[in-house]
């Protein structure tokens, strides 16, 4: 992704290591500064993914694969480290996925810094898929609404949701981006601090006024990624997509899912089956250390949603994009 | 409205006037501290109205009708002071109609004083009746989500939308409310705030997650408040109303609105004709003095939307539920 750092572009990644130190861009710090955190043994990166230097499943899981990595050239108890890696985040999936990679990969005897690389690699190559077949339903002139952060910050580059958005703006389209500010953790604050850096136009909205510009005619398109896919087609994803959802089909918009194969879990068969996290209702009460409510006020907050598959035009994947009854054709096919 | 104050309970207005001076409880430092506002000339009321020290409609309404009387008593130009009051709040209804029944009344000799505590006092009569009516809505157990704060702080007291929720728990209902946080100006905290006096139990929730709670079954009635409403039954109402509505209606859930009918406007044919206020960005960017976005960014801010009269099921008003076909029989009737 790009990053002005002192008014020059870099390109860089949200997470890598180099001379065995996990590199990752301390989301702690966006969308103010920006900082790189340097994990220089299992513990450091245990504390990045618990204390959310980096979040984004995808992002989580090469921090994982990175650390293991790190581990083996250090020599360190293999076992302790998984097992601590485990702990730090238990509900992300891609952080158990990208464990039981590593350790096929070092059983079978391969370079662990190589595979580490090389599930970067997929991950960005993933997304580079997904971004150069969602561009195409883009067109020039169109106004994407966005929820949340599915970006380079949390896939490590180009983003799911974001990398269509990404490819427009490279095929010289003319686009504007509605970045939901997306409470409680106000995620949109990444997404509109990684358009800038790509300088793609765009303005933060109060996720309330989502509708209100559907409404108005002004938002074309609605493109988000997702945490979990069942197999009817059924998304989690963070809270507030299912309004947005709803909002889209009551209003005729196309509203797009942008997310790996690796997001779908066939052997789920419906979104009833996946359960919702419900965080701190802290996260509502106060922002950043900041107190909002009235002292003793007490709050629910639920972490993600479930948006039934009926509100979903089309899946956009690195294969292409499907549709709910070509998904599970295709599904089929791959042996899911 | 009920108040505790060092622990004990007094009953105050959210407006007021006493020896000259319009008194307000200054919104802006609630929920965490109740200060009283006091203006003492129309400069102090056109800067309590436009910088929102009070907000909600029947609330300018009684506060510009103060003002005015105020600057009778004060000798004022009362062709500027209506100038200037009319320039503060573009979508309030309410406050164009308290200046014209302030001209009216001075104009047939009334005293003016006298006149602006009528209309105030006429203004909690109609709460405690929509109170009274909306109350029969509310089953015993039900659970009640509103958006923003129509409550007495809004309406000098008992609200429009909180007020059939203060007869429900005065009548000894089991209720339990959910509150939108409202962003950008989160007004639900003000909603807070007025239902911890009343020891009415309640959540405060993200925007993001009504419908999710709805969904799952757990909303069985909506209520909110209103700015303006057309002829039609198109609403004008904080910013957030119509995506709430849409998902009630998704969900089959009633969603009602609750409003004085000076809140409707029969001149006015549908919701088209509303003009909507777009408040500075600053609201979006920053939560208090707090900066969340990130440098640069640019936000767009529609404090209102319009629900269409498709969506709410019924108006509750000060002399009985309506629907849509009735509010209109009614008007003619009345001869708005």
């Amino acid at each position: 992704m790009k990053v002005k750092i002192n008014n020059k572009i870099s390109d860089i990644k949200s997470v890598w290591m180099e001379n065995n130190i996990v590199k990752l861009i301390d989301q702690r710090f966006l969308p103010h500064t920006l900082k790189i955190f340097e994990a220089r043994n299992y513990n450091d990166v245990c504390f990045a993914i618990s204390k959310m230097v980096v979040r984004g499943a995808p992002a989580i899981g090469v921090t994982t694969a990175y650390g293991i990595a790190q581990a083996i050239e250090q020599n360190m108890d293999i076992d302790i480290v998984v097992k601590l890696l485990k702990k730090t985040r238990p509900t992300a999936n891609d952080l158990f996925f990208a464990v039981d990679y590593m350790l096929k990969a070092i059983e079978s005897g391969k370079n662990a810094v190589d595979s580490a690389n090389k599930y970067a690699d997929d991950i960005i190559d993933k997304c580079k898929k997904i971004g150069i077949f969602g561009e195409k339903l883009i067109k020039d002139g169109f106004k994407i609404l966005t929820h949340c952060n599915a970006g380079a910050l949390a896939t490590v580059d180009f983003g799911t949701a974001l990398a269509p958005i990404r490819f427009a703006k490279k095929n010289k389209k003319d686009i504007f981006v509605f970045v939901d500010e997306t409470r409680p953790r106000l995620q949109g604050m990444l997404t509109s601090w990684e358009l800038k850096q790509e300088e793609i136009k765009h303005a933060i909205i109060a996720d309330n006024s989502a509708g209100y510009f559907m409404r108005k005619g002004e938002i074309d398109i609605v493109i988000v990624g997702a945490d979990r896919i069942a197999g009817n087609g059924d998304t989690a994803n963070k809270i507030g997509t299912y309004e947005k959802a709803v909002l889209a089909k009551e209003n005729n918009i196309p509203f797009f899912v942008a997310a790996p194969l690796t997001t779908f879990d066939f052997s789920i068969k419906n979104g009833e089956e996946i359960q919702i996290e419900e965080r701190s209702m802290d996260e509502v009460l106060f922002i950043k250390k900041h107190r909002i409510a009235p002292k003793g006020s007490t709050a629910r907050n639920p972490a993600f949603d479930i948006t039934p598959a009926k509100y979903i035009s089309a899946f956009i994947t690195e294969k292409g994009v499907f549709n709910n009854e070509n998904i599970n054709e295709f599904a089929i096919n791959l042996k899911f």
